[in-house]
């Protein structure tokens, strides 16, 4: 009798929904989820500043804004990517309701029903969502230790006509890998070649742990083929919904466009507690603190996995984010073993929802940032138990 | 060389944000907006609703949320639905960022290009936006002084297949004008009979200043064919961005997976201190403030109207909201005019926009709630005097 829009045909919403639903039962030890950790949010400073913002100009604040977003923070973030040596300026910055939403808007802005989008595969799976409610078409291109593979891209491009390209380069979600500065020079140099749109999701970038700090792609971009999207979820809060977006400014004002006609600005007050967190010198402590943090959980995960995981079983280890990749052998399916974990009153999440192509269904993503060091320990042991028996069948 | 997407090509987003920067230089009486006055903002007490949510539980309110909104305020809209005769529980409330966003959802829920969206004539202009975003195609209904003609209606529902119909009944945006009671009941009949989904859009259903209260389409609504939209930015403050929908709970879902894949949910800061505001009882005084507020406004506007508008020049009588809709006579061009308003210091939004078919070219909106009480005396003179001066030429 509903007559619904084609576009969500073929979208269920649910898959991993419903996982994380079984995981926020209490006293469950969670890594399934991508979510910061909760002790790392700084509630006071942030209490503090929203207090200022309502003293300051609380009325002004309340009021309607405009969709490009609150001046003093596109500024501030503008200077602050000079400072990385981008050239950019306050005019290629546009404030967005987190960074997904700099998908949906970018999607918007490009993608006819049928128009192809390249994906790194396996990549972030609520993107695929996306991507799909815009009746996008995918060419998936395998990635390996160093990220996705430019051959394989190559191949793509030369066959294929896509208007977008999809890359979370720097601790990708599911993996934790980083590509590497030889692929990244060399997708710029593709993506000038065939005329795509790179959409850098990066909402990790800044939570490196060990390694070298690598130029994202739009510091490499010549030609403004990249759309960075930035997030201050998970370094200071996703609870407040503030992300950017970096284009050209033609680009750019088509996502103000969309965002206008979605919800005409990003909340005031969110915008405000921002920038003053970050122009007043709060952010790089801060970071440097949640830094030391998380890098101490992935070395006691990594650790925990070495002790309790069977040999059969393979994994990367990440630079940075929040994200570990697990491979168990062939044959093994993590759907299965997962229903085992949550008996034991632990979580993962399957590798197979990261795939568009059936694969994926050996593999697990494993978070740790949002758990006690203690409970790493315990949950990964509890893990180990359920693996070792699955090896042993 | 950049191959956006086709729903963009007939969009320009300009032309009103253009006159809008127009009237944005100190110093102009503007009646151009739509904004509510932030004079009427509670600051102190949203401030203190801020503070409260940092100390009670400010950790959790800065992790991420769910997409379906803060329950307990999903909880009180329920309760407060209920309580005016809805048929309502929680599972029928989706929060969201703005009452816009619930414009942008229902589009992606239901259209695909080419599928027919009825609307009244005139209307909201940011709607047009929205479904022509996604490439709908529009069947315009005339409207009178008692809201959209049935008659009329009738007609195009019987020779055509739309999938929504988009109204204001309520303080109509540009008219000011309320559906009456038979015309919603018709509405109601005539959507059950052709099987179109309503949008309800109520943004300013709260602001009576005179008149009886009527029934909302949601709660004359008998097969569920209604999805309704109400804001707290009129009614509380824009600059939070917290709205929400109202519908069965097949379509909320629809509608979830939507928001899901865009901003991923409202920021928790700005539902929680709408619900405190709200829980907390001072919602309802707030409301009879600001209508007592906004009420000498509109007075003062039509009796200044009736003062310095030449005889020819005919205009609506609102029982709140926040707009009167003026006529001026054939072939006098309202755009014309606010070139000569604006030299006097003075704008208005001229009426074309809010049609699709070129009419209201003698229109135009006036706003009467974000004045000061001796601006809207002396915008009016001044205004009457471009007036005075095109009706003698």
């Amino acid at each position: 009798m509903l007559r619904f829009a084609k576009r969500f045909e073929n979208l269920s919403g649910s898959v991993v929904r419903e996982i994380l639903k079984l995981t926020q039962q209490k006293d469950i030890i969670s890594f399934g989820g991508g979510m910061p950790s909760a002790d790392s949010f700084p509630v006071e400073e942030l209490a503090q500043l929203a207090a200022d913002t309502f003293a300051d100009h609380g009325a002004q604040m309340l009021q309607y804004g405009t969709t490009e977003g609150y001046q003093p923070l596109r500024e501030w973030i503008a200077g602050w990517l000079q400072a990385k040596g981008w050239k950019v300026t306050v005019d290629n910055i546009l404030i967005i309701s987190g960074s997904q939403q700099g998908l949906d808007l970018t999607s918007k802005a490009f993608l006819d029903p049928g128009d192809q989008v390249v994906i790194e595969s396996p990549s972030y799976l609520a993107a695929f969502q996306i991507f799909s409610s815009y009746q996008a078409s995918y060419l998936a291109v395998p990635s390996d230790d160093e990220g996705m593979r430019m051959d394989e891209l190559e191949k793509v491009l030369a066959n294929n006509s896509p208007k977008l390209m999809y890359t979370i380069p720097t601790f990708q979600n599911p993996t934790g890998i980083t590509m590497t500065l030889e692929r990244r020079k060399k997708l710029i140099e593709l993506a000038n070649k065939y005329n795509v749109i790179v959409i850098e999701d990066d909402p990790y970038g800044y939570l490196r742990y060990s390694g070298e700090e690598l130029p994202s792609l739009k510091a490499l971009d010549t030609e403004d083929k990249v759309i960075y999207m930035g997030s201050f979820s998970k370094i200071v809060a996703p609870g407040l919904r503030v992300g950017f977006a970096v284009a050209n400014q033609e680009i750019l004002g088509k996502l103000v466009i969309g965002k206008q006609a979605s919800d005409v600005h990003t909340s005031n007050l969110s915008q405000q507690i921002i920038y003053r967190y970050c122009s007043q010198g709060m952010l790089e402590p801060h970071v440097e603190k949640i830094c030391a943090t998380y890098k101490a959980k992935r070395d006691a995960m990594l650790a925990a996995m070495d002790k309790h995981f069977p040999k059969s079983v393979t994994w990367t280890k990440p630079e940075g984010g929040l994200f570990i990749w697990c491979t168990l052998p062939e044959g093994l399916v993590s759907t299965e073993l997962l229903k085992e974990a949550v008996e034991k009153q632990v979580a993962f999440i399957p590798g197979a929802p990261f795939y568009l192509n059936g694969q994926g269904q050996n593999m697990l993503r494993l978070n740790f940032s949002n758990s006690e060091m203690a409970s790493i320990e315990e949950g990964i042991r509890r893990i180990g138990e359920v693996f070792s028996k699955a090896v042993s069948r």
